[in-house]
């Protein structure tokens, strides 16, 4: 019951934390034009990249903007994108001295002028071990007397447990978790979000959602492309702390939760952790562990080709992982949580699938499903039964169908950093990761990444390009899924099997 | 437990009574050329046209498949048309007289030819007065020693419950209620059909078919043209018993019938009268009437200018009534069944509304709806919320969607005749109306045909091709219906609002 | 639909087929007096008693009535015994001689006198292999040609699927379905009876009576007796055909029955048709059969030590038999019937055990369970949780009671043959047991009577007064009961454990 | 996920504010004699009281055992209490003079003794108005410097929301949220102790809890005996602040709270604060005031007849107040809070009235119920429908009963202040009021409070000693409260109507 976060309606800068890197020109810049073009930032922001490049300003201006596309005949866009640039500058600093901090605040004070208040955004998207460090400096150096101060920081927080509550530790004397962003950019995506209205907005879902009527629920994550040369990260990440541990739990802990007490980020966040209490990882023997070799064609390597990967390395870049919510509304019903690099598609989505009818009325019915695809091509879509259509009786398979792009004109799907930025300075907090969340994470994969370490399970092989391990299939079998799609069975047009 | 109908495989000849009308030329021959086109019939059928106008028998075989259709490269139909044809004779007798009758009988042991047994189907689209004296001489004239009997009635079957149960006690001693085909030609529709699927494949509508999730339930009929001309029988029968009475209730009772035990038809109509008898009229003060006036631009006539219609009639050409079903399942919930003559459009559908959401987060969701569209442009759809895509977390209402003629390639939609006379030859009577069924029927309207002919309510007047009486807003809002379809609501593309 | 059944209330005869046996002094008369002195029975009801024996009248009327207790100063009742003994007359004849039968009708004559109508109730407590014989001669010289006649038929009703049916088609042409009460006393007895009130009349049972709630159902039967020298019916019969396939599958049919239309004898019966007819037989190998040996002190002999039982013979006189209800209520609901003679005790009961808590919130809390126990001492009770007296916060087991003799007084439990008696007068056939259901009796144990005619299962061993075979811990762990009595458990008062 | 709170075990003192008062005597020092002799508490504990009365040692310990009874043969329990003697003594001082505190902290150590840690239970039975004073001393002058430290606060805890936030804001710089022990005793209560269990334990139980089978739940309290010259506090605090906005908001949480988290005090808590920010009082207009009135035999005084109050006074003695709970168990179903002075009898009650039985079978069914009774008298008892035992098929009401007293031995119920003081010891916060459920009940009641000071309304008569005001049963009667208790209903024992 504490009082509401104020927005940050002007009186503005952003200081943009990592600014020469890979991040900053495809995602972080674009963004914040994207919602500058749409009148949704400060009229009077100030924002500063910093980093320790030495940069010109005029190439950090045009690196920056790169990315962002525009019609040629666009010319108001144009014209924004040019006001735009005037409230970029560059800043080169390190990450440990005084003197960069004090010097930013100096350029800060210039950048601002005269103002009644100072609100200020650090969007960090930088290496963990300075997380620490630039915090200190911002607190002392750049918190402002009057004002707003908030702190985005990038993934990953923490490597597990201990190490997440002792960088937490060394924050909590400097800001308040009022004033801390931590960014899990997968509760940004548009579909992410909207499990939230789907599940409470609509009663036809809501009365749905339980252990009566679910068998079981998928959220699966699909890269099509390897490490790529940068498995030296991955390889101490491994696919659980990359994706499972914060994007896949994210999601879960939104599929799982009990409705919050309202929609306020404490309220949902109270919810959510609430649900990650209550979930436990399954057996650890059920656990897949997949690591990709080279593809059928031979044209892409395997992870182990991968030359900044140690040698042997038996980091999985697939998993599969079994999670139980011990509670009325779950108990008993398997949430499989599916992760993995180098696959046959790119595809993330969370798929329901219900129990089968139990009235022994029809024998060839097919299992009911609900699928939110959250990327790509974002749609929501009830898998079910009708009479074959004509004189057969059977059961068909076909679906109920919410094809975003097929369905709305005029729709602009925004950036999952489009909209974490737009939150930062509205003040609200309920997509970001509060840290007993991301505590419940740690704790909830703990047994799992203990395990990895000491016993180094050896992760079955599949191809790059392919669906995953051959284990998949008995993985799946043994928590109920039903693989259910007849030949005939296709989207968006299906060709009627023959009318018997 | 009785042991099932035999199909009549062969050895099979038809009788269609009332040859020489509308409906057989433009349902009935058309239905049968299209089953026998598909191979559907005994190959060895043999149709009799019966009337007792004096129709030369070219002009018959002209007259019954002028409203057949065959595609001008289509040479395999037509040859299959010509085949039709020689099947097909014309016979000449009255409906009372014994010679006729021995006459009929004698033709067909001529057509049928030596055969070992006589499996008969008589189809008797007649006027009510003339059931009796036709199924009596059948019996004894017509009825097969060895091979099968059906004998297919086309509706009205009685004028109220009295009428009804005299009737049958006539036909009682002449044939067994399994040879009994009374035809309700919604029980062949499609989406009709359609529905015991929905319900009892699909345990996403199974778990909401309950008053817990369901507010009200809409069956609507709509036509957009009125009497025509034809007034004086309507006047006699007002829309309760033309539409309400016998389609209308049928789709009700296989929307609030419990799981049959089987779906034989003995089982399935075992469910449907139960449910009918759990269900009872609501209050008769509640119902509306209402009679069409010319319409708005003055080009169609009211209801009292045809001329066929008695001075100063009150017969209503539309209603809506509401009904309740008294088990654990639906108490509470309205069924409100509204049909109509010379409305905005042509429509028959089911409308489930469902009860809002009561989780208290969102205030502006709306409400969800399950639509089974019956005619035209066969669909099933849920309306529902989802969060509007972009920046705003507004909810947004829109659907899933399962269109058929958008989903389905190749698809062949019987007309209803095809599928109910298919199913005669086949021996199954589940889309046929037992006894019973009737019988419920009658009763379950019984006091509002009383009602009507005692105390004469005054109709609310409707202009012709308008949606019906003012009131009924007051009429749906009472029962808990609520109508929310936001100004950007559209199908099959909707406009998005404002992101805001 | 069909008109109901009319009481009879007068011109009222009863002739009490097999007079001279145990039956007929044990329960018959007793019964008929009881109802009689209660003035439930037609005033001027004649009474005739009809055996192959040659009895002197007075010797019968000392007979029938020896069982008859009535206290010594209650002087009313005396009376009305002398009265009820003037109404009493014995009939010897033959069970297939028509001399016989134009007799009795003779002697019925006499004793009715001058009367508007005969109303005559016929009660066959006779071996099944006179039934059609002595129903054809009843129809052919006792039938009344104005007034009613029902026919009362005693177990066993066929001795399997197909000789049922025989019997049936022999009665068939001689009583209506409605004429004709087939009785199983089980039907009679009163917490059987309430079973329909317990289900229907109370919310807080009809919510949880669903496979939601219920993990098991165990409806049990035990004798503490052994055949006792009548071994050689029981060899034929096994305890398949004397307790399972009527009395439990009965109660059965009455737990597990939808809600019915009505409460009328049809809807009743067609409820419990439509349940069984859902109903399968668990796997084969699941049964459990048993045969008592002798006693542990060795004063009770084994089955085998019989000299009437067939040497060697594998006749189960225990069975723990598994079945299901494929419906959405009950799916996947193991109902677990148990019988058995020569047990530790005797007592009929249902115990329904309910699945356990999914909140995870207390480790040591215990099954909830309700329990109907038929006989002796009729009760109904709710095992149940609370926290435990005290400072402790553990749960403690305990129950919501409700012990028939405890709560009521001048409470009179009628006998069961009592209740069907003036159920056959008032002309309910509710608890009478109609064609189909013992169709569906004998076809769902038809292949558990086949397996063991063909396999003839070795039955385990257990000793007379014992709580059966080893085995059935096994079995009932199987499907899912968990025995769950802590020490302190005890009814009706509990000693607490130590308060911790 | 903060660390548990550890139990103090030794190393123990208990510093007993307001201890020449009554509930010193009556309570406090009984409760502590009782865990004491049941070795509940630190053995090392040092007790103190603190007043400012002059009174003797001995007489002071004198005055707080008048009220512990001891069996005269029970030496051992006589032992007990010479040696609790002696570790009580009286300390006089101020609630607000520095030099008081400084002298208990130097009793405390004297008493004391050398220790490793000094554990310190502050209990403040106090008026409201010296709370700050003494908590603020206490945190200066004996707050340990090495050992737990805990204050006990006796309600009120202020008078409205402004004043109880004012408050918090006073104790916050003192003492953490872990270290403060809000009493309100009826947390303490066995049978609101059971609610929890009850709810949690027990699926029968659980499954009901929910709109779907529950009409409306009255929470009722009624005390025999009216202010009785104490009218002066009771005015300006009226029957809302005094019974309701407390104890019966405490239990209606405990009643409506989802499942906790865990059973941990911090989980516990957040479910019920969850609860109550759901919850919302009903419409002004429908709230109940009454205040007694003379009773009917004049012997007892009205409310205005107590010279204490002020003349005219419209303080409500009585209320009846509806709330009603908006999420997706609770939606629609009221929830009535009664209270009352100078009532029939003193009974404090949970009453859960289920819906109806929605299957239309049985026409005389009687509500189900379910009682649990917090006092006298502890019991919990299902109400529900049997059929009547005999021939009669008439549904009949009884119930499924679990007195404590009837079904326990060696039960030994503690007072609800041995629970509470046992608990601060332990540590255990769960039974006490954390600020924010404090918060809480004070907005939900605060409409209310408002209404009463601006409208003054005037409050119903009601005799003393009668059953409430009037218009109860209309209230009652508009909020779906069915009284259903027929004339033959009674506990323990039935009198059965007659069998018809």
């Amino acid at each position: 019951m504490s009082s509401p976060i104020q927005p940050i309606k002007q009186n503005a800068s952003m200081v943009v934390f990592g600014a020469s890197g890979d991040l900053a020109k495809k995602k972080t810049f674009p963004a914040l034009f994207s919602l500058y073009k749409d009148g949704r930032l400060p009229s009077d922001l100030v924002i500063v990249g910093y980093a320790r490049s030495n940069i010109e300003p005029n190439d950090f201006i045009e690196r920056i903007t790169q990315f962002i596309k525009i019609d040629d005949n666009d010319s108001e866009t144009k014209k924004k994108l040019e006001d735009f640039k005037t409230r970029c500058t560059y800043y080169r600093g390190s990450y440990d001295g005084v003197d960069s901090f004090q010097g930013l605040n100096k350029h800060l004070l210039e950048r601002e002028g005269d103002r009644e208040e100072r609100n200020r955004v650090f969007y960090l998207a930088l290496p963990p071990d300075v997380f620490v460090s630039v915090s200190t400096h911002l607190k002392q150096q750049c918190y402002p007397q009057k004002g707003a101060a908030r702190l985005i920081i990038e993934k990953p927080f923490g490597f597990d447990l201990d190490s997440a509550r002792e960088l937490q530790s060394k924050l909590d004397p400097l800001f308040h978790e009022n004033e801390i962003y931590r960014i899990d950019h997968y509760l940004g995506k548009e579909m992410v979000q909207n499990l939230t209205h789907l599940r409470f907005c609509n009663p036809i879902i809501s009365h749905l959602w339980n252990k009566e009527s679910i068998s079981n629920v998928q959220i699966t994550f699909k890269e099509p492309i390897g490490t790529e040369g940068r498995g030296g990260y991955f390889d101490t990440s491994t696919i659980v702390r990359d994706i499972v541990q914060n994007h896949l739990v994210q999601v879960l802990s939104l599929v799982t939760m009990e409705p919050p007490t309202s929609l306020a980020a404490g309220d949902l966040r109270d919810a959510k952790v609430q649900a990650l209490r209550r979930t436990r990882l399954g057996e650890l023997k059920d656990v897949v562990f997949g690591q990709y070799v080279k593809s059928k064609d031979g044209k892409h390597p395997g992870y182990l080709d991968d030359e900044t990967v140690p040698e042997g390395s038996r980091c999985p870049t697939y998993s599969a992982i079994p999670f139980f919510v011990d509670n009325d509304r779950w108990d008993g019903v398997p949430f499989l949580l599916k992760a993995g690099k180098a696959m046959n598609t790119g595809k993330v989505e969370v798929r329901v699938q219900f129990k089968p009818v139990t009235n022994g009325l029809f024998k060839d019915s097919h299992r009911n499903e609900l699928v939110i695809r959250v990327q790509p091509n974002e749609a929501v879509y009830f898998k079910m039964n009708i009479k074959q259509p004509g004189i057969s009786s059977e059961p068909l398979l076909t679906d109920l169908d919410l094809t975003y792009k097929n369905r709305f004109t005029n729709m602009k799907l925004h950036e999952a950093y489009e909209a974490l930025f737009y939150d930062a300075f509205v003040g609200d907090q309920s997509r970001f990761a509060r840290i007993d969340e991301l505590e419940c994470a740690w704790t909830l994969v703990g047994p799992l990444l203990e395990y990895m370490e000491k016993e180094k399970p050896q992760p079955a092989p599949y191809e790059y390009g392919s669906e995953g391990p051959e284990c998949l299939g008995e993985f799946l079998q043994k928590f109920g899924y039903v693989y259910d799609n007849p030949n005939y069975y296709e989207y968006p047009v299906t060709n009627l099997p023959d009318d018997k």
